[in-house]
């Protein structure tokens, strides 16, 4: 069990989600903060760095966002419909772009394959998470 | 003249907006952040703190929605609305919100009144370029 | 098999650590990040937040180096020892004191027990890799 | 006067270093991390990208690392010189490596001349804090 679900779990919030759709999403998030970071340093590894430029502006942007909105979704106890739905769909957005940048990339590098597959997920989550909070 | 002026005049990029209100939105929001989790602390040091939680939890999401935002805006090159707009759709959100429960403590603390005439403006410039990028 | 292992073994970069070592570090600081972040909430949410007020700056501190530390440790191919060793130091001192104030909330309050252990984890893997880059 | 050193007048705190020191640290760290975001997108938009890899993956650092020490230095109540002083260390070593390499692209790039001074303020005023809170 991943830590935000041991956290959700631990104490009286009024979430008015449920547990396992939130600790889902910021799974997720957390799992894509990583892969784009990693994403970009590899990116800049590789010798076209030209061709990648695109890729790693997205994965600036995917991260920064991400991380954003895994902070705001995990204060559970203050959740104002009004932010975190624009932000939620702001991640999405950026994770569909950020995603099939990636893919494109995803048959010469590995990182590339990683990284959209992280994205897809997060996107994913994300959706489910503003879908709920409707 | 600020470094995200300077720094928005040093180089070509396919920018879409007017370069002072952009750099008005970074220069705003980076005070805000600055603002935010200076007054989550202030916060923290009053005696009454079960008073100031909503204003912490307010100023700890509004410190993070508008450091990805200030992220994701200066990095020009790639503006995408999609992604964009509603990421400063959260922000003025957040920063409406912070700046009324801050305002709500202005008349008795200092740090809340500094706080919520940062969010106002980070509010203001926000609003500005998310309406110029229509 | 996490996101960070998976991106580390995609890609040849001047290593120089033991990639599974690594890996941990940063699976163990995104674990970190997520759980402090929680913890500051959970904190906010109990009735004796005076109480709590330590433990709160604590987590915030600790969110914010995890997050910078893994983002540095991430980027492989650039380490420079002058820059990680200190700030893996400052990860590792501020892990410590993070997951002592939570120990001592951890018989009261589940969240802080996860906490500490978050805090634990990531202290013990930032210290090997600490060494392991001397 | 700059909204950090506003909140630092506003608010009792067990401060320990002159706030003067401390308002320019955290203005300096501001701007720097301001300067290092748009750099790095400035330099993703040179035509020879590869000659700028290096100096991108440093301002990527140097963002990071200045964000959280601009984080933990701004909760002045909780000061730990064992967690604040490596931070600033590695903070300095940062701005230093950073502002090196920017200023070998400084008599092509205005942008790197720009980031480069942003760098030099921010290691100057780090290190002045660290040495204060000897």
């Amino acid at each position: 069990m991943s830590y935000a679900r041991q956290m959700l779990d631990s104490y009286q919030s009024t979430l008015g989600v449920d547990a396992a759709l939130l600790a889902a999403a910021i799974d997720a998030i957390s799992d894509c903060v990583q892969a784009c970071i990693a994403d970009t340093d590899a990116d800049l590894s590789e010798q076209d760095v030209t061709e990648m430029v695109r890729c790693i502006r997205l994965c600036l942007d995917c991260a920064d966002i991400c991380a954003a909105t895994g902070g705001v979704i995990s204060r559970t106890a203050g959740y104002d419909a009004q932010v975190a739905r624009p932000l939620l769909l702001a991640c999405v957005a950026i994770c569909k772009s950020c995603g099939d940048e990636c893919e494109r990339h995803a048959h010469m590098y590995e990182h590339c394959r990683v990284c959209a597959e992280a994205c897809r997920r997060c996107e994913q989550a994300c959706r489910e998470l503003a879908d709920a909070m409707k």
